[in-house]
């Protein structure tokens, strides 16, 4: 709404408020949680995957209004630009992209300058942290993310408690997965975007879900964000446990490799790139058996899973305990499997 | 000394304490650290590389004695038959080696009659959990360990304070590395073992390090280890984002992937096969530049990285800072680069 | 009809025989070409398959007999024994599989002087070379194979004219693929078997195919090889190269690797690892777009592609050319493009 | 010659040649033969490492004769603006690197026109072909090039023989390699450098090397080059097969995919990124062994290995032997092995 203010305030024509939660689920997120796709074994995609989502229906709402042109505020010193040129370029099947920030090498004070001249209100507030709010989390930029050595004050945070302030008794809660996808929070079933929502807040009581990352940016220098993202965190680090009972270790070994490169690829604006859809496949086919329950204690900043199970869990089979005798092979088989599964490091050391 | 007595009591005739750890270092744990090897994201190799370095200096003890054959009490169940059998016979050089439980299927109740009918104590405690104490983290085996979906109680870890019973207050600490070896803690230079001792006292005093992992064992099945490594993991995390600031994306790309790789030969046992050494001097090549300080913040369970800064950082370089003006290009080179960026996923979106 | 033959010969109650071919394309050859799938470079995997799809219809023949063991005549030392016991335990769900030479170590020796001791005829000319010849290609082993510094003499090659013998005018095919599967030859529809088939024909009488190849067996030790494949060959030389103007450099990039790893694991009879589910998703999405139609020239041993075309082409598509003028961008996107492309390296070289 | 000649002609007030071969093998192409580094399975890099090792001794030549900016010939339409660019503002610290055929959007027709309107010859053979010969091949792009579907004339390739005007008998060749070096041809010990230039000519007179590749360009287009390059064909066929002889299934698994992405950088022109000093350690560290004679047989166009040997050969130990009995196992034990490898895919089966 206050968007949709400032859109009349600044003499929009007309403004269409869109609500694409459900198809950022749909598209991306779910392979982020699939992929188990943190960026630096920490940074949930917060922003790269919203770009991309915002661009398609921001190119699709102008060719439906017979616009031939669209423009975007981004510099031309971070990542935005390039996911926004690139998706709306191919969405937009021939639509102009404008991006005057960039081209005029605007700065902050010259847009500040230009709206207070004409009357408008510009915040002062914004110059602390540059703050990103979506779905998948939050992330903050300004101040001490430009020095490495130095991180954010707790109260930097905009919706997340500290960990130091958050409740002395740990909350355990239940996450239900079916194909990989959240379907249920402690047994009640919500769709992924309510449940994320949901899980954000009780998450974030806890304190969890804050971090910082230092990253390498499109154009190639080092960036550096704050976030904080405890539904995000706190699913993938279930689902990820969820998935070592029902994944063969192959599965888990190319999907972990193949998960990181689908990440480095979606924050690098290369979604559209024809490999994401052959990846996409890969994950999707991945999820066949990942259903079942996952425990997770929440406690002062930590999201720890407690156990988990599933109908299609590989672990307690019958047939075979580990430590213990079994059905499966006697110790003459062991003895015959450990012999040969050393003969290729024993002739190598031959022939040294 | 209670393994010294014991060996007298049960009548060998003669025993030796080696201290490999200093060797367990510089053969495999820097590595592990180079490489930020965690299996399944959250395990450090406690016990893999242990085995190893274990059976080299067996059989070297056992060939300095002239010995043709060495015995150890692997069962045919688990991951250590394969580590020592292979370790020892490449090492031993034609050492013979016998695994007489798996040889002869005993049982943990066929042993401990064996022992008590001549006369010697079996401690009752162990029934409960199998424990691997080491340098590089301690594992815990049995009762909810067997059922995926229970955690371990809080005081079935034997070195860690539970996350609930931790200080209230967070202790910050500072981790220097040099070419990716941590050399000092708090400003104060330690050989690496010393330093990896003194962390996990501090480190698991606040609770950091606990965890639980579903693996694949190197036969197949799923094993599940519940497990407490709080230098592994502080050493880990802090490494790794300091890793950020000095290696090229493609740098972390590609060891993050051989780094899962080397991580997941080691525990199955294949530390020989010569592949291993050309990964080493992969990881040990990328370590070049990675020397500097971290500083994390250890608190009711976690750790925390809250910042760090090295000479090499390619971050604070002066030329560039992320969102803002900088020297290396301008809008117009930016928007010349999202042109091209985008051309690939463009044309196949034209070629559809 | 020989093998139905000696089986009612050898005393066998009854006999089937199972034509698989159609099975065995669209199970796993499909894939093979898909993915451009040669062990070493050079090797396409003309045994692994087959005994995949032979194991799986042996148990389910077994199976509808109400048989509740079969057996097979592998030895100890091989690949085959791997594959058809991993096969046939999965399908066969419960079936016993027996493999009476290697259980009992009997020897060639053995099992000739047994058959001949009760009146059957051994054909003393399987001491040369074992051969195995399949839809996808013949695999010759034995004498020269045994030593890696000799080549097979010209005329052990059984189905193919050798290069110095084949024509001396080169002959120019066109092959049409739909999806990455080879749907015409010269034009005229065929099914992939028929056309594998008369392929073999046509390029092995060009001396296209043969080859020797020193490979990894699954037990360890090395292997090596005799092969004649033509068609193989021929499809796999001319699907890669269509698949350049249709695929996107990282499409290429990732399924060159995961096409060796699917390979790596379908000659190590790992082929029921859920892994390849996935794998096969992501080979099946990858060749959406690759249809077209390849030339081929066929001359003295060697199948040389000379063009290739597409209606997907990325290459023809109007709006550049490869080193001329173009409507994608000018010279000083270029400009900028190389100037951001360069500043990873030129970050890492100031921060050395 | 004609170089410094023309330079003189041109207005040069001075000019250097540097001969930069042998450091261009010891940079680089050794790197490519060890990598058996070929782009889309059949085009060695013939242009890309030239262009480093040019432009960086361009630019060190700069540098002594105290000059503040180089210029390059690139237009803004292929990949050596970028190479040439990257690696002079890297190498040249400080240096001023000048396009001014991109910078000014000139043609063709302008530069030939501007040169001949002063007074200087420009030979109007150049419009059929761009050539580019070097160490490592030739390279020819124009007329069919810019068709795919368009082989080149058998006349077009300058420097080898047609396939079939080549000699009717085949030459065997032996090449020895000293660490993944090529040392010694036909017994006789060379310079690598002198070992590619006589091979090149030995090969070239069989009609080996030549091919046609589509690849893709670092702007994201697809570009087609024809290309003759009979050493480097021949010696990475050669080198592969002695690698199966003396590496592990992993060593030739990791390196392939390595080999690979080095040399796509390579191309792409990102020599100076850091991660290709990493891969280089690997690369390097993988050769180790790989030391040993390989024969060759060059007939029509074909470069086909016949044999190779190693005194570092995993193959013929003495200890085993593929398909028939050995030292190494024996049938109980190959059954046991071979029961524990089918366990997950077992285990999977069963939990579906």
């Amino acid at each position: 709404e206050a968007v949709a203010a400032r859109s009349k305030e600044l003499g929009a024509a007309s403004h269409q408020t869109i609500d694409a939660r459900a198809d950022l689920f749909d598209t991306i997120l779910r392979r982020l949680i699939a992929g188990n796709v943190l960026r630096g074994n920490v940074y949930p995609l917060c922003v790269g995957p919203e770009r991309v989502i915002q661009a398609q229906h921001v190119a699709q709402a102008a060719r439906a209004l017979g616009c031939e042109t669209v423009a975007h505020g981004s510099t031309g010193a971070g990542n935005d630009q390039v996911r926004f040129d690139v998706a709306m370029r191919i969405v937009g099947d021939g639509l102009t992209v404008l991006a005057p920030i960039r081209e005029h090498s605007l700065s902050r004070e010259d847009t500040t300058t230009y709206l207070r001249e004409r009357g408008f209100h510009v915040s002062s507030k914004t110059t602390d942290y540059s703050i990103n709010q979506g779905l998948w989390g939050t992330t903050m930029g300004g101040k001490e993310t430009h020095d490495t050595s130095l991180g954010l004050p707790s109260d930097a945070y905009p919706g997340t408690t500290a960990p130091a302030d958050a409740p002395d008794h740990a909350q355990t809660i239940t996450l239900t997965f079916d194909k990989g996808i959240p379907t249920q929070l402690d047994g009640e079933a919500m769709e992924p975007v309510a449940l994320i929502e949901v899980l954000t807040q009780i998450a974030g009581a806890h304190g969890v879900g804050r971090g910082m990352h230092v990253g390498d940016t499109i154009l190639g220098i080092k960036g550096r964000v704050a976030f904080e993202a405890p539904a995000a965190l706190t699913l993938i680090a279930a689902h990820r446990e969820l998935e070592k009972l029902v994944l063969s270790r192959w599965q888990q070994f190319q999907k972990a490799q193949l998960g990181d490169f689908y990440g480095m690829l979606l924050h690098e604006g290369q979604f559209f790139d024809p490999v994401m859809r052959d990846l996409e496949a890969y994950i999707d086919a991945s999820q066949e058996r990942v259903s079942g329950e996952v425990t997770v204690e929440l406690f002062k900043g930590s999201a720890r899973v407690v156990g988990a199970s599933s109908p299609h869990s590989m672990f307690n089979t019958g047939v075979a305990t580990y430590g213990e005798t079994n059905t499966l092979w006697d110790g003459r088989d062991a003895a015959g499997f450990t012999q040969i599964a050393g003969i290729q490091a024993f002739l190598a050391s031959r022939a040294g």
